[in-house]
């Protein structure tokens, strides 16, 4: 049952050491197939060296355990509700990356400081306000994916064009088309966090920048009028 | 004589290394048999690369050595306090690890910024008081290990709960259950410390992260309610 | 046609990911055959790993592609610009090298703090005013190259004692006598980035290093005076 | 001649790179053979990989090149000074690892803020002041190690109890009784620059550790009455 896609998934989980993204079992990737409603996660607290594709678990969007005998990531249920709400995301990660945790842990949004950022991220990163008490001890990662979807509504921000989001106090998640392209923007965030974090270092006063140099790098890799790379 | 004991010491030693925690020689594990009262911990001052099982020191709680060619690590006298105190504790590490070595040298709390470290620590990672010229010239390790001790009666904490400590000016000493699980908590207090410390530089003004969302990513981890895992 | 020059520019950009240069297929480099005319770049999206000498793509100064299958550097005519107006200049490499990143995004020129940098560039290393909305929006690359051109007349640098600029909000470009030499230049300027990041930490009073000690390393290393290296 | 010696210099310096401590041909190590009177440096601008121990350049104490085909380092008539004044060493090191060469550039000596850097320097890690003009243009290299010797006389240091020293906008010099401890110690010197640089951002108020826990540390390595390793 979906043998290929338990693949990816488990290839994108293996990923994430070899990027650097995660400490011991910090983190993980799901991916979802929009015919069937279903979706293949990591399963909790497995090393990602001793991952096998069979490990993976497949889950449904009303939260049922569908296949795989060992339990699903604890965030398995923020998965779900970005999926159902994102219907143009096709994968998700989950890390506690160093610098974007760094962020989300000082409560800021990442401003865009450059065309780095804006190859892949249309305006900043947000960081969005913690939960309260009662959506952390009612259904924390339920509610954890609801605030996201809610704040992306809000902020009318489309996305696959502001492909991660900072929980405060948390970390980030990050998304794409597939797990893979999921997996690549969490690592662009990781180094735009770093980035911007030494920027503002070396210039206190730093400005974003310009809105016409974002959109020149944004749309020169997206869109139909894209001139980066072969295709 | 508790020749898995000393596989098990010698492996928890060789790890450091990989880890990044250690420069040179600069950290040692040990781990205790309960039944027998016994310790076994790293000879002082030889490279990872080279411990052998048979290099390693038998101690008993009273500062014998009841085994081994090799002088014991220097900080055994610390160890011994520990172990003689906290109960629940079975594998003990000392490093000088890089990020809470320099809060140590710092002299601050390392505070709970995130999820990240309440995942592992609940609350403030303390920065002890330094000792006094006395307590340093008299009886310097062994008085190192009675006050962490005392501050922990002190300020109410379960080690197992909060486990690991910063000796001002100097580093950290973590534990666990056993060797292994010590040397974890090694390693995510190193990354904790490097997060707090760049998420202070992003935000001045930073607090704390919420107690009600401490206490739920502990507890998701911790005690008979968890659901982290595969346990 | 120009096998040899394909070889080594395919090789110049296969060194950008083991000197810690890029991310993912994020720098470029060129050298040129000023007999001919023409250069050879690396072709636009293509990883690292996977790049082939009979990949690369040979242009020549007017914006021709003259042979190869692939879609060239989407920074292609800011190299052509550099090429035309800097005739010492034989190769060019462009990255978003971390600490040089930083700078640019922060808008400072790197100041020269030390003998690191006094080796290999006389002077601060300049970052140059953003380009304005129309700059960007009619000829953006071409734009870019023609401003870093018309800056370093403005301000009287040789490009090859200054062998490296910063484009604000955006990155370095760095150069040389070749290919290799250029990606030799970046990753100097990344580590005197890196640097200067630091000493103004350490010191924010800090003030560049003393003329008569730049000079004198400087001119240790080049010209006709020089007594550094072999030769 | 001096085969032995050679082998052991070529050694040291090809631990250079594994250690972080060079990029490039950056640094350079040399040892003595205080019978003779000769000592063996690494040539000038040759990288470390390529380098035999047939390369090696012996020298006498008057800057005479004794054997070798190979120009010394630039900085040989440095390290001349060094083995001429300090008879207690026998190998000196010169890098530009990058934090101790951000404390030169910042100008400042590095505070003894904890045990990593008291088991192996007694007190601060002076940063001497620059040369002046007439020192720079005169004899450059010879007027540095002068200085080094002059000040550590001034400051009434013992060589081998602070063996490292930083030339102001430049990088640090260490040394040791032969070459291996000399690497050895630029080892230490940078660990503990990295981690003076971080202590200072987590408490801009912070204090150098206390007399007696500086003594402690640095006598239980150091002289008669040492207990750590197995000497």
């Amino acid at each position: 049952m979906l043998e290929a896609l338990k693949e990816a998934v488990c290839e994108a989980n293996k990923k994430l050491p070899g990027y650097g993204l995660v400490t011991f079992t910090w983190g993980n990737v799901s991916q979802i197939d929009r015919e069937s409603g279903l979706f293949v996660i990591k399963p909790s607290g497995v090393e990602y060296d001793r991952l096998k594709p069979e490990d993976m678990v497949v889950m449904d969007l009303d939260g049922n355990q569908v296949e795989g005998k060992l339990r699903p990531s604890s965030d398995t249920l923020t998965h779900i509700e970005l999926y159902k709400a994102f219907e143009s995301v096709g994968g998700i990660v989950h890390t506690h990356s160093s610098y974007a945790a760094s962020w989300a842990q000082a409560g800021r949004d990442i401003p865009c400081y450059g065309t780095t950022h804006a190859d892949y991220f249309y305006g900043e990163i947000p960081c969005l306000r913690g939960l309260t008490k009662e959506e952390i001890e009612s259904a924390y990662e339920k509610n954890t994916g609801l605030l996201i979807v809610k704040e992306f509504e809000r902020m009318g921000k489309d996305p696959l064009a502001v492909p991660a989001v900072l929980c405060k106090n948390h970390g980030p998640f990050a998304w794409g088309k597939d797990a893979m392209e999921a997996v690549h923007n969490a690592v662009v965030l990781e180094e735009v966090a770093k980035m911007a974090y030494r920027s503002e270092i070396i210039n206190p006063r730093i400005a974003p920048a310009p809105g016409p140099l974002q959109d020149k790098h944004y749309f020169r890799k997206h869109g139909k009028d894209a001139y980066y790379g072969q295709n």
